[in-house]
This record gives C-alpha cells, structure tokens and sequence, in this order.
C-alpha cells in the first residue's frame, strides 16, 4: 500500500509564533491518522512552500496527496492563488493523485465548534 | 441588565464571498445566545471596520463587548494592530467594558474539531 500524505496549507506570516496552532494541528491529524504522512506548507513568509513541500513527498515516494487549506475563508488565495499551485504540481508530476479538500474554517463542524466556544466563553 | 455584545473581528479581503462563513459564524452564535447582540467587524477591506462597530453598539446603549478574533492563529494583526485598535477604543469609550478573547483558530476546541474533521475526511 502506497502511502498518503495529508498537506496543512497555511498562508504564512512573518511572525515565526504565528505558525504554532497549524504545527500543533499537524500533530493532532497525525496522532488521529497514524497511517498518513502530515506536513504542513505556506503560501508566503514562511516554508516549505507547497511545491518544495510536495517535492519532498515525491522525494519519500508518496503518490496521493491531499491538500487541506487551513484559512478562515477562501478568498484569492484560495480561488486563485492555490489552483494555479495545484495545476502547476500536477503538470510537473503527473502521475500525483492530489485532491484538496474545503478550507477548515468553512465546513460545518469547524463552524459549529467555533460556535461552540465563543457562546460557552461568554459563561466564562 | 445591559446587553452584551459579541464582535466577531475578521481580517477582511476584497472578494465579498470571503465574508460568507463569518456571516454564518455569526448566525450560528446568534442562535446559541439569543441574549446577547452578535456583530461583524473587520480590520480591513470590509466593513464595519471595528471602531465603526464598536460606535454603532455604543449608539445602541450597549456597554459590554466582547471581541472574538475570527482568526487561524496570532500573528501581527492580533499582537499588534488589535491591541492597538481596543486602547484607541478604551480611550474613546472609557465606559466600555471590553475584553479580547483568544484566536479561535488557537483554541483546543477548534483545534480539535478541525483535527476530527480532517481525519475523517481521509475515508471520504
């Protein structure tokens, strides 16, 4: 069995501390998914970028991907900036299967859980 | 009793469908605490901006806010620009009772439903 890796993309910031919520979420994945690979990749300011990130998995003979945004909400970064990067990976490796999946912060459960805690933080 | 207010602060970007899983955030709290007035504002690109919000609450005779970072994580916008944006507000407002809580994307609760929900898309 081939193995999948599951990609964290971030946007990136100059401030180094910023990254720390999507490495602690990169191990929780990996402690919920201990048969994946999880890495996490930057569109800016910080790396690897998604091409050296992918790059790398290549590197390690992983073939199947999934690219997981992990914005707010999906602005140009999403609906442009990231296509290109995924159509650019999959020109450059064609044999990938890459997929990418909602930006977190708009599926259901996210939300819900955001919810969640901003009305049990009002208690506090 | 004064009613209280919860301000969701999005960073804001140029697209206007970035907005629309703050809109549903906001709906989604808005149902959990009826008791309370649940508002948008952004630092930048959209409106309100948050003193915009903040002087429409005060308007309303609302004198207990709380600001909700709608954020993945802390970097310069929430070390930075927001402190600086809740003193000019404390020093405009110096009845307001305003507190800051964490980035929601920092939270374990949101933390771990993102977690959850990456996992269990890998078996979709």
């Amino acid at each position: 069995m081939t193995q999948h890796a599951i990609i964290l993309f971030a946007h990136g910031a100059r401030d180094p501390l910023w990254a720390a919520p999507f490495e602690k979420l990169a191990a929780l994945v990996a402690a919920r998914r201990p048969d994946h690979l999880v890495r996490l990749a930057f569109l800016e300011l910080m790396t690897p970028n998604l091409a050296d990130c992918v790059a790398s998995l290549v590197a390690e003979n992983i073939a199947s991907m999934t690219i997981v945004p992990a914005f707010m909400a999906r602005g140009a970064h999403l609906r442009r900036d990231l296509p290109l990067l995924v159509a650019a990976l999959r020109e450059q490796h064609p044999h990938l299967q890459i997929s990418v999946t909602e930006a977190l912060g708009e599926t259901d459960a996210v939300l819900g859980a955001m919810a969640d805690w901003i009305a049990a933080s009002q208690d506090a």
